[in-house]
């Protein structure tokens, strides 16, 4: 507390990322890291540009991310003018939520964002940095997001959501997400992609259609670089012409110069992509299963984590146990429903075995 | 322009920074870089960080940034709860702005932030983005800031003074600072120190004294780390703390591995610093020197940078001039009393010698 402060600090929620804890040896299922090393083609494009003397880093980036904006048209399919990059997700959902998703009506009351009460809890956290309304819709009592409810504000400006949801990992088929952008021409759509490569469908192909949709990715999750810092958005080009008048009124260069090329690589490196992440999803599988044999209830997850509760045990408690084992994962205390599920990192084969092993043997225990 | 964008949008006002080409072969002096290579420390950290399969690369960084922070603790000689980190400086700026710059009196009115009318022109882009009121105050007639006409304004809510003052590279002493930060006890101070280890005395030292004053620094000029983005500001940790408060309710992990590695190691490479500064330092001196040879009024620089206009020539017919062969340099239309000064930026001898040889020419063509 001090009285520099401008008046917005005192009333910021500020979003509490998962512990990054600085000791070896941890089986660490907490921040849905991918078990895989990233791409070695993004490996060997970083060590080039770095070259025999770093002499590349005296030099201001260029400013507009196009070598990566370039990957990302190749890659997905859409025009580069349809491409805005950023400093990690968490940048770019920041910019959109300043940019985007706050709105007023004729008389000036404020129309709120839309977004689900059980979701990316960063969104709170953004909405109090940038004076956003929103309105939070519940899950259905399977955890599900039902479209239908969010047809029925149309006094809202805006609706965002993960997909596949955070922390349920449950996804919505594309179908269900064209008739929600579809339906409310007045309103922007902020679907945030950040696990779609794990078996959910992307939004991304619907862009050309929709000049109110905005579809978010990162390459922390399925390009194995969360220490890069890279992702991206995908819309029509007033949505990304936008959110570069915000960058450009934020950071000229938000993008290092290792960044953009490693990304750049990474992004091209197809072959690593696919395989890394269908062993993800291999292990998701088997994790569930064994999950649900030792008595869990496991969401059926499309994300590169699951979600899953003992109908017995409370959530704290399971939680403590694998800690005091050295494997961690992550829970949350709000809302109250979801207090007693832990969110699961799929790790590598071995990694999830040791979880099971930890939690047979505490079960077994604590019957 | 679109009517998915938030209202704040509308009125922003972009920072347009110097070109970045991507073609080589051109003599660059204009975007205020450093022509030596990083520390050679620097870049070992980083290989060693990427290390063989870049597997440190998929798990999320740290998000603190706690080993810069102690860093700059141990160079800069402050304890590490009084550092803030950013990517860039200019990421350092803007939660500056959000955070620190934004006051109001008890009846609401805007108490306006103060900074020079020749001064970084991304301040009037950060008061756009934030809405913030500001008061611009008019350098004296030699381009001075004069520190007696910021402690005529006792309405105001904070100031914001480059020192090095760019694009002018003139600088005041640590003790006039100092007046300023006393005199106003009840005004958060911001001194940008971009510039400052090339001949400018720092107010670091008196962040213990005064718990209204941040000072702000970059790695991008004296050590040649621009490509990598990274800066970090100096105030007592309540300032620090609202910072961080702003820091988190944006970006959990705004500084990537490699920048948070790289950096900490150019910041311990205390000899390369001082023979890479001290190198621009001299190339400085003989460049004012053989301008005011050419009959070009030079400012006296304490930056990486000289401000310099031929009495006869106006400035766009000199920058073109440089720009047909090859050298470019920077200027800027406003204020008005500016639109004849090129910015230079130090290379190396070789590159300043050209441009050198290309305005003898010239002049000598034109006379």
């Amino acid at each position: 507390m001090s009285r520099y402060w401008s008046e917005v600090v005192h009333r910021l929620i500020p979003y509490i990322p998962g512990e990054q804890p600085q000791v070896a040896r941890l089986v660490k299922l907490n921040t849905n890291e991918n078990p895989y090393p990233p791409s070695p083609l993004a490996l060997a494009a970083m060590q080039r540009e770095l070259g025999e003397q770093g002499d590349a880093l005296r030099l201001y980036p260029e400013p507009t991310g196009r070598v990566l904006k370039e990957a990302v048209s190749r890659q997905l399919g859409v025009p580069a003018s349809q491409v805005f990059v950023g400093n990690g997700s968490d940048e770019v959902l920041a910019h959109v939520f300043a940019g985007l998703l706050k709105h007023a009506d004729a008389q000036g009351r404020p129309r709120p964002l839309l977004f689900p009460d059980i979701s990316y809890a960063f969104y709170l956290t953004y909405c109090a940095l940038y004076g956003i309304e929103y309105r939070c819709l519940p899950l259905d009592a399977d955890f599900r997001v039902r479209v239908d409810d969010y047809l029925q504000h149309p006094d809202a400006g805006a609706v965002i959501l993960p997909n596949p949801n955070a922390p349920t990992g449950l996804a919505l088929p594309r179908a269900e997400i064209e008739r929600l952008v579809a339906a409310c021409p007045d309103q922007m759509v902020v679907i945030d992609e950040a696990y779609v490569d794990f078996g959910a469908e992307s939004a991304v192909g619907l862009v050309a259609r929709y000049p109110n949709l905005l579809v978010v990715q990162t390459l922390s999750k399925s390009r194995s670089l969360a220490g890069l810092r890279v992702g991206y958005a995908i819309g029509q080009e007033p949505l990304v012409e936008g959110l570069v008048r915000v960058k450009d009124s934020f950071n000229s260069y938000p993008l290092d110069r290792l960044a953009l090329i490693g990304a750049a690589a990474a992004l091209d490196d197809v072959a690593h992509f696919e395989s890394t992440r269908q062993a993800v999803v291999q292990t998701r599988d088997r994790l569930v299963a064994a999950l649900a044999e030792l008595g869990l209830e496991v969401l059926p997850s499309q994300a590169n984590f699951v979600f899953a509760r003992h109908p017995s045990h409370p959530g704290p408690a399971l939680a403590a146990a694998l800690r005091a084992q050295g494997v961690l994962v992550r829970r949350f205390d709000q809302p109250a429903r979801i207090a007693d599920f832990l969110r699961i990192s799929i790790g590598t084969d071995a990694q999830c075995d040791t979880l099971l092993d930890v939690l047979r043997t505490w079960l077994a225990a604590h019957p």
